[in-house]
């Protein structure tokens, strides 16, 4: 017997008729012997409908009375889900965030969990009772106002849970089978992943791909929870993400681990460049420090070579498109004490990233990709690598060809044809 | 500067506009410089569709977990009620019913309310907030449960925490003006009563009045809170239901307490008539013993003289309809051990009462009643009193005239011709 931890995501109980077909299996869950503990996000599109509500009465609502608000999405789907599971003769009890011990700072609509003491939980799952708990949702240490978790939330959720429970496994269930090696709309002939390390996730999420949020998986990685990644509309294994040998899977054996993991993709970034920028010490700093002040994440940074005659140099970056206003009216305030020429804004641009643990020990992946590249007439803009990561900025209208040379040059395409449905996960 | 506590029930708050002209009447309370906590039920007809959801994926949803559902109703209502008070530019905390201190029993679906531990709410006040509360739910002792008080929930939840802070007033927001007479709908020269004892208040929501519920009178008259009852469509005086001298209305003055206060009518009972019990000690009480068992509330009773040539007897009482399948059932079962010839189910009555504190120094009162009512070709099947009131069983078909003609003789009805709506309160 184990723990289990299950988590649902919005499209996995859009209506009765979904919570009905989730509730049976999670009954399936338990019947075969495990504790389950359940993590399940607001219906369909419950959060919508309760923001538009909000701003039917408030231009700019109060982020503690908008948690409030939107933490009512969970309440009523858990506690009907609580009642679907009763409804098949099994005991269950429904916690909010709350309840449930998910303690956060008090940064509403974007909370950070502190701590999880999940003694109710512990104690109905002792009493033999499928305990159901509010994703996206805690309390916060210091007032003991209700928080949200912002993006990807009911997933950190889980995954704090599982980690708090010690539980044997937490599965995340979406409307895709798993991880895939690209994303499937682009390339047809991806394939699943069968097993990832926390990461290589980690990577892909924070290159673009979107079935985990990067939060969860961190949580994963730090606590040391194995997660699978699988399809509530099927009975197919899916993705683990674990960096402990799996021991059985539904396929019998661990799938070796090869080179690349796979292709993410990001359009959701611009490029600004500084022009004429002193090539001083310094100078370089204190546009970060401008653009840091204006609290802006920047994502791949290159210093052009020095042009020795002019003593002027450019320094591109890239950020999240949603900050590139902020950071133009940030930098352009500073042009006078910085001392550069000019701005320019970019936002045609798309960047693919090739994540794989065994680049580690194969240098030739990077020499592999430009060529492919080349030959496809794609060219390079921008490039930045880590351990397990290499990074490309191209044109936006090249990124999905170049998401598929990339997959294909690296022996990634399935040969089996199998036809993939893919999309994101619900908060 | 007084601390006012005021009771919005589900129609006030029915959509986004409402909850806005509602938000301006309580950023205008607070302007005339009082602090003002906030009681609200959930909008409009969301505990309904809640209860559609729940009907939808179980038969007969467990109780604890109903609870956790409906509560997500004033979880909305308050939180986007204080959005919309903030969007006035006044500061507005919402609060759960378990964050506001209402401290209740275990019964789910009709919880009873053991202690109000206000200190996040007197907390908020004291910071110039205005506290908005969920009205109608609370938490458990024992079991840290979401529990809900059943009917006239919010209404009692609002008198409890003026009760718990201390409040000057418990203004419950209505959409009628007030208490009257009688029913407008049946009685159209029904006046607005100005003021009445909470005893009488008692009396009248025994007796089928719907406007307060009986156990928000019950806590108002034991706590001695003040109640307002008013319209959330108007600014006009509503009615004081209150013990002490009213210092100042809107009138100007208090207007002097006539015998009768008001003719309640209740088309919700039942009779039941147990036919040839024997006349012996102990019969009417092993009859009603079997009733009490099935937890049925009696309501009037009555037992004929008995025939001295049979020694036996008959014995009526009268019960909510909804009880009286199980009554039936439950007699039925006794027949034997109780000895009893036959049973017979009425449910064609109607019930009329008579309310006033001045009763007690009028003895011709009933007299009167019944001498009006007899030249009216009304029959009386069933009488019963109390120190301040006077209820008669009538035929449904007559109930009608029964109050208009008793409202008459009394000289209650109005002269000014006003025309008014009648409704009851939200839960």
């Amino acid at each position: 017997m184990s723990l289990v931890v299950q988590k649902y995501g919005g499209s996995s109980v859009a209506d009765a008729e979904s919570v009905k077909r989730v509730a049976r299996r999670i009954v399936d869950t338990r019947k075969q012997g495990h504790d389950v503990c359940v993590v399940v996000s607001a219906m369909g599109d419950t959060t919508d409908d309760l923001i538009d509500l909000a701003e039917k009465v408030s231009p700019l609502p109060p982020a503690r009375e908008l948690d409030m608000l939107l933490t009512a999405g969970e309440r009523i789907s858990m506690a009907v889900l609580a009642m679907a599971i009763a409804a098949l003769g099994q005991e269950a009890r429904s916690f909010t965030g709350s309840q449930a011990g998910v303690i956060t700072d008090g940064v509403h609509g974007k909370a950070r969990i502190i701590d999880v003491t999940p003694g109710r939980i512990r104690a109905a799952l002792d009493e033999g009772h499928i305990a159901i708990v509010a994703g996206f949702q805690g309390v916060s240490q210091d007032t003991k106002d209700i928080t949200t978790l912002g993006r990807g939330g009911s997933d950190t959720t889980a995954v704090a849970l599982a980690a708090a429970l010690e539980a044997d496994v937490c599965e995340i269930y979406t409307d895709v089978d798993g991880i895939f090696s690209a994303d499937p709309r682009i390339v047809p002939s991806a394939r699943q992943v069968k097993r990832i390390t926390s990461e290589e996730m980690l990577e892909m999420a924070a290159s673009g791909a979107k079935v985990l949020h990067l939060r969860c998986v961190e949580y994963a990685r730090r606590f040391n929870v194995p997660v699978h990644v699988r399809s509530s509309f099927s009975h197919r294994e899916g993705t683990w993400v674990t960096d402990k040998p799996v021991e059985s899977t539904a396929q019998g054996a661990v799938v070796e681990q090869p080179i690349i993991s796979g292709v993410a993709h990001d359009r959701s970034e611009a490029k600004i460049t500084v022009v004429g920028v002193p090539d001083k010490p310094g100078k370089a700093a204190e546009i970060f420090q401008v653009v840091a002040a204006a609290e802006i994440n920047l994502d791949m940074i290159v210093q052009n070579i020095s042009q020795a005659t002019s003593g002027l140099t450019d320094i591109s970056f890239t950020l999240p498109k949603t900050d590139g206003q902020a950071a133009m009216n940030a930098l352009n305030r500073a042009q006078e004490s910085i001392g550069f020429e000019s701005l320019r804004y970019d936002d045609q641009i798309g960047k693919v990233s090739l994540i794989g643990a065994g680049m580690r020990s194969h240098p030739g992946v990077s020499a592999q990709m430009f060529a492919a590249l080349a030959e496809a007439g794609i060219n390079i803009e921008m490039i930045s690598t880590s351990e397990i990561r290499l990074s490309l900025v191209t044109r936006a209208d090249r990124l999905d060809d170049a998401v598929r040379v990339i997959h294909t040059a690296f022996g990634l395409d399935s040969t089996d044809g199998e036809a993939v449905v893919y999309g994101g996960t619900g908060r």
